[in-house]
């Protein structure tokens, strides 16, 4: 696991800090150090560059200084703190250079050697590479301890994570300055040890993986799986729209690389669906369509709900589950007689005119059903809030009678849900996505990337997640998400589904995650 | 799942029809064409080639016509519709064109957008690779949705499948023309999404892998496995001999693309038995050598068939499953005595002088027995038809006493078997097989590649199978092959013997696969 | 399986010898050749190359006999029979070609058809190719049945093992003779099949693989680990100690090949932590750093042992085992009280002041406490006789009470142990390394690349192993070996951990392993 890092003093202020790139990512990164009061010199290889950035940076802070989103004798200040430099002769006095340019090893190395000839001996360097190896980076320079990884979010001024990243030789007190120093500009920093994806680019796959392999199969078109993470997810973008915005191309790029990078871990295998969208042509917003179509003329693709069914004559809520309390209340809410029973042994959540709902638990209804003889089988998947969600989705058994499909979704209309009807997959969509979030990112803490606290911080931050995926495993019950894997992973066989030994190891204990 | 596609009517017979690409399969098709009514304009980039062509396609209907194989007046009429054409602006009418020239995307690529300038509104695009995205192949076309695979098999007037292939673009209305008209022309067309092999060529090749494994694992030598692939299973020809004609090199090449495509799914891992063939230029028949010996002086290698052995004292069958018929029914008529007896516990088929039979369930004879605490169990392989095949494989425990092995070759001998005695591999020859390729089958259509009948016409058509492959599963029972599965699956600990979520489900759902 | 090859004569001492290739390898093996009683012919295509390296052997055998390594007179002959020649043409007359030039197929290829043209139809060609199938060095020779592999270790001279390869048109004769020859050479020849890594770099992989796992999952570091496999596995070298005297570099481009060769087998996925390593470009003893930091003020990392703590008031042992048996002798040798018990139903080690202590079965403690409800489970490591170790290594479970681990920590040191407390990874480290180690080689077996005494001469001599790994399978009991790779396998859910067939087969029927 990660050791925990020493504590460390910022960079004071007076420190000048260079930033060479004045692309998006080094123009907002200069703009958060100059705002916590630093010196800035700003750096780029093409003639103007610089200037430019500055000139823009500065118009910037008025502009939010006119909107009174900055004090106006501060914003002038920070702008005052930017100087456009020419060459890194003048970057000599610098406490801290920061490299955003070309995401390009060779290009990276030549120029930290540059800087190594110039700058003083106790400067620092931080390189904002979202892909390559930290330790690769440092590697030929005189003193390699002194560089880290400080991997801003795009836009850096308006994006709280900073990931610390540790290459083999950095040296923890340099992370350690730096962790500090992300913290006195305002960002929340996690150190992270330098590993493909570093945290957030690697604990994110599952979200599209499973969201694509979902519409591979068949579980749901991609609007009401969209509408369904947005609502029953509480993800503030659907992985369908949020891929067509990425861009295909650029995801399926990045999964490949990282796939490529962990020596064909099939936990990060890329889609066909994918891949056949990057072979047509249709990367996304940019493209005028990928999932959905856009531009002029284009309507937006509608979520499909189920028809109203009419509420259930008998409805009975099982023991005390957050589900089964939040149904209660909506269904009181909503003047809609029920009874509640104690918690059965098959661990179902509701009865409703001979339709038997229970949780997901990672098996198929189908599966479920014929292990348990009830043929009414109906799945619910995973809210972030039962009481709150406007939209669940549910699953009948191929065994179930339409009838009693029909009465388990009047049931859920009932409690004010709009239904999303899905195929019987295994672990319905929700509920596999988080777990496999949850996993990935136990096996991030497994191998000694980060703590689980920083996992949790980074996919909140980093991602807009509306949990972390160990708070939420937490939520679930980390018992329940290890038996939703070993279900998925016993349906799929399949080493993409293998359980963290992490979360394995907490479970077996009785402690939770963090 | 492939969603039903829509009826449609085939183009007219008046409607003309260009092949560019007057190699072996665009000339086929052209003469497919022809045949059908069409006037069919042939172009091809070689100088002459075209023409050449025509020349040989009229020769070709007129000696089909002296054979009585086609009416005299109907060959002419195709020959007198046949033209060879000199330039793309000769298919200026064409109401469907037919590519067929060398298998490389930029070529087909630049071949659509010139014909796209070209050719009337309402033309439609047809494809015949094999191995190429028709989604990559659509791109950049004006109008990609009016553009298909046509995927005859060769020879293209001889073989009835056509997969009529999707890409992400093709309007379904073009697929629905597209398959009527196949019909039209005597075809059998299935509807395929565009995925790595379509249907045939990703389905088929368990039927090479498990060989290759089974002569890796040392079950036995390569003729007595085709021997009994052609006389048990009912196939045309067996594993190694196909793939000596084939031609290892390319045989080896569609395995390491398609499992490169399915970014190395572990279930179309190639084999290095097939490596070390293709290095030491033993690429078959058509090198002089592979698996088997050709050319002058060569003797056939013959299938090693056990040794005449007594007919058992006593025979006993268990129940009435139809390898218990079947032997029933042989051994009567050979005027064997023998015993019936209810269906057993343990599912035995026979007994015989102290040996145990069973029909392989996927676990080793060894590990069954260690399990049963059985030691003389004797494991028998599939047969398409107990009834009616000259041979049979067995594998005797290895804890099975000699006299008890005996007595198992001794009964089936006296059955009529040609008996080839098999290493105790799991799930012996023919039952591995016929699982793993209704497994792949099972999958393509669980991806939504295509429907269950589709797999199966595809395989019986495009392969020379004696059954499709989840009819054929049915008839050995659908619950039956997912054991088989399991166990290879427990025994080998791969994913590549993981079981289709669709076989799943059916079995969880006590429904048949079509 | 391989099949047993025939026996067969070995060349006359008086026939010619040729070497081609004055390199390391090819001059030791002129030594050795030489010193059989051969006129050997050595040849280099870099002018003088080979006159330099015969002038280099007679100094050398000379530096032998007066070190009184060699008889005088059998110096002075095998030097004379040494001589440097300067093209193919003088090689007309070798019996035997032994090629050990660079490792390059195309180049390999070439010299052997260069060489076909002059020598005579008997002559045996020998490849030294450590890395390149034998089939393909073969393919394209007239009469590629001749040759085969011939693959020394370095230094030649003292390595006893001699890997006799065969290809796909290698004659079993050739390969038997060319055994026979190694043999009177003084060797200890084995046969194996031309597949990648042939026997030793393959089977060798896991010490490696697993070490590297260990600590990237944080198992101990690695100067812990490594005095671990020194002294309780007896090996010459711990893994991360050779690791960094191999070269990362080198070690890492094996260990990527062999994956690549077997089609990205995850048995044989390399590791992050090695990456890094070379990304850092600390390549181990060569640059100055790898694991361990080398050159001068560099201080060797010591081992972590556990504190010393109180002698347990009340120690029983369980049963009869090779464990418990050297314990008692142990603690009875140091005067330390302690009661005898049979064996109990849980397989339980001994007890000490309330913890309990098993050998560990590839669960972790924790996972192992939480199933059988002990939760003072405390797992002792396996050691290559724990009669003799002096260091061993455990962990205790999370659910383990302080308490309880420190008494389990002062019955080993009571018995003489120094103590390496490891997390609580499943299978600890020497077992499973063992365990894998087994697996691979009956793998091998499995897949008839060599014989189970093959592949255990091979590694014992090839990389100095204290134990053949089927040999020391046997000792543990290969059905516990079975268990911890089950418990592995189910613990990792990857296909890595997967159990070879083989060893299934044997214990489900009660065989041993070779």
């Amino acid at each position: 696991m990660m050791s925990a890092a020493p504590a460390a003093a910022p960079l004071p202020a007076s420190a000048p800090v260079a930033v060479v790139g004045a692309g998006a990512m080094g123009a907002g990164i200069a703009q958060v150090a100059a705002l916590a009061g630093h010196p800035v010199r700003l750096l780029d290889n093409r003639p103007g560059a610089a200037a430019k950035a500055v000139d823009e940076l500065r118009a910037t802070l008025a502009k939010l200084a006119a909107k009174g989103k900055l004090d106006a004798a501060q914003a002038d200040a920070a702008a005052s703190r930017l100087t456009a430099v020419a060459s890194l002769d003048a970057l000599a006095d610098a406490a801290l250079v920061v490299e955003a340019i070309v995401e390009n090893l060779e290009a990276k190395r030549a120029l930290f050697r540059d800087l190594e000839a110039r700058v003083g001996e106790h400067c620092l360097f931080g390189t904002n590479t979202s892909s390559i190896s930290v330790t690769a980076i440092a590697a030929g320079l005189a003193r390699p301890e002194r560089l880290a990884g400080l991997h801003f979010f795009n836009p850096a001024p308006l994006m709280a994570l900073v990931e610390i990243v540790s290459g083999l030789a950095t040296d923890p007190a340099v992370a350690a300055t730096l962790f500090a120093t992300a913290a006195a500009w305002g960002k929340t920093p996690v150190h992270a040890r330098s590993t493909p994806g570093f945290i957030v680019n690697r604990v994110a796959r599952p979200y599209y993986a499973e969201a694509l392999r979902l519409v591979s199969e068949g579980a749901a078109d991609t609007a009401t799986l969209d509408a369904l993470y947005r609502e029953a997810g509480g993800f503030r973008m659907g992985p369908f729209e949020l891929m067509d915005l990425i861009g295909h191309d650029v995801n399926f790029a990045v999964t490949s690389s990282v796939w490529k990078a962990y020596y064909h871990d099939p936990r990060f295998t890329p889609s066909l669906v994918q891949e056949e969208l990057v072979n047509a042509g249709y990367l996304g917003r940019k493209s005028g369509r990928g999932f959905y179509a856009y531009g002029e003329g284009a309507t937006p693709a509608a979520p499909a709900s189920a028809a109203p069914a009419p509420c259930p004559a008998t409805i009975t809520l099982f023991g005390a589950s957050s589900a089964a309390n939040a149904l209660a209340q909506r269904l009181g809410a909503a003047g809609v007689a029920h009874g509640r029973s104690p918690a059965a042994d098959d661990g179902r959540l509701a009865e409703a005119d001979g339709a038997v709902l229970y949780v997901t638990d990672g098996r198929t209804a189908t599966r479920r059903a014929a292990e348990s003889g009830v043929a009414a089988t109906v799945l619910i998947d995973l809210a972030l809030d039962y009481a709150s969600a406007p939209r669940l989705a549910l699953a009948g058994a191929l065994q179930c009678p339409e009838a009693a499909r029909t009465a388990a979704i009047g049931l859920l209309q009932a409690a004010g849900f709009a239904v999303a009807e899905l195929a019987d997959v295994p672990g319905l969509a929700l509920m596999r996505t988080v777990a496999m979030l949850a996993n990935e990112a136990a096996d991030a803490v497994n191998q000694g990337v980060c703590s689980p606290d920083a996992v949790d911080a980074a996919m909140r931050l980093g991602t807009n997640y509306p949990c972390g995926p160990l708070a939420w495993a937490e939520r679930i019950g980390p018992a329940a998400v290890v038996a939703v894997l070993g279900h998925l992973a016993a349906t799929y066989g399949e080493d993409r589904y293998r359980i963290s030994p992490f979360l394995q190891q907490r479970v077996h204990a009785g402690k939770d995650l963090h």
